[in-house]
């Protein structure tokens, strides 16, 4: 059984050049080799070079053309049709080594997670291996103690609707200074929330008491692509998750 | 003061049809005209007549020419540059004369929701009115017990990002049939929750029992734009919290 990793997050989170310094990291510190997956029919550049690629399959440009559509009609188009290869994606996947899948997901994070093709991809690779969902917020979408409570949320639906494991992290740490005490101490955050008024921060402060309380994403990694930042606390987390073969979901 | 109300819902739940028939049916059934806003630079056909459109000063389609960029890139290009626009549209929507301001936002939810977009917007016309999100799934994705608490949490992402109260609907009740118990029921919701095994299961029904004690979201209507099944019901929350002026958020 391999350990696939996937990583999701809303457009502009740095899901790939997150899964190429993974994968760098995994290589160089553990002498982990990784396949790579490219499972978005849009992008243009990867940062790193995709051992299995859906554009072999398809690309919304293509769509585009040929069913002349509008870029919203395109993307929903050609998830659609990427679906349909998942089963021969799976098979050329099974045929690399390497014990890690690194899987880089659509530049829309709802193509993945609000169609069949998520889903779908989780029924097609749950016998491949253990499947863990990386959640991706960018860290100008953290700035106020109710972002976080929201990223947490984000984690909590990915996991509900594709039935996996869900770790949230922050990446692009380099790019900018903000609070990261929001992210790695609880009973701090909690403060911030009682200090602002609303329902939905009372509302708030009891969903975090709940995910707590089932010591879920206690720990939210601060991660940066680019100078490496966080990626042994994210390996460390995943492996903690694989070895357990986590029973959280 | 104007009510405002922004449909979101990710790709192909069908915004832009609801907005349309939600807009029937107020002029039709209540006599109360309405102003169409369409906030999608990438939408190729709209049902509706836009009274206020974002197309005037960007499309998607001219974004991937001009700055040749890929459609992943474009999308978030033409966030940005509708964002710098914001002031001019907040201009027109305030000279129309009607009480309800029907707001359209982009194919892809996260291009409002997880950019500047939709914080922008919210800042933006706070004084133009009080706005209140409709959330928005099809059938197929509230299908299991999971799926309703997944929208009920999305609902709450998105009240707490944008700081605005958030309304979930079902959207396409026409097109599939499904087992409406799910959103009408709670108690329903809750025990078919307790008959799954698993953490996630027990969380979320910890969760579904929190936000029924706020009296969050207990109704989920469901909605058909073609039929105009649940708009009734749609108009009643909305007026709720609209007379209320809402204290939710």
């Amino acid at each position: 059984m391999k350990n696939i990793v996937v990583f999701l997050g809303p457009a502009g989170s740095g899901k790939t050049s997150l899964t190429a310094a993974f994968g760098r990291w995994l290589k160089a510190k553990m002498l982990i080799p990784s396949t790579y997956v490219n499972l978005d029919p849009g992008v243009e550049y990867l940062p790193y070079r995709p051992d299995v690629d859906v554009r072999d399959y398809v690309t919304v440009e293509k769509v585009m053309q040929d069913y002349k559509l509008g870029p919203n009609g395109a993307l929903l188009k050609s998830a659609e049709i990427a679906c349909k290869h998942l089963p021969e994606i799976r098979e050329k996947v099974e045929k690399y080594p390497s014990p890690y899948v690194l899987v880089d997901t659509p530049g829309q994070m709802e193509l993945f997670l609000y169609r069949d093709f998520g889903p779908r991809f989780v029924e097609e690779f749950r016998e491949v291996g253990y499947i863990i969902g990386v959640v991706i917020l960018d860290p100008t979408l953290v700035a106020k103690a109710h972002d976080v409570v929201s990223l947490k949320l984000q984690a909590m639906i990915v996991s509900l609707r594709l039935g996996i494991d869900a770790i949230p992290v922050v990446n692009k740490a380099d790019a900018q200074t903000f609070n990261p005490r929001l992210l790695t101490d609880a009973a701090y955050l909690r403060e911030q929330l009682a200090g602002t008024k609303g329902l939905s921060s009372e509302i708030s402060e009891r969903i975090l008491e709940l995910l707590d309380e089932y010591r879920l994403a206690i720990r939210i990694p601060l991660i940066s692509s680019i100078t490496g930042q966080g990626l042994e606390e994210l390996y460390d987390l995943l492996h903690e998750i694989f070895c357990a073969c986590g029973d959280l979901t």
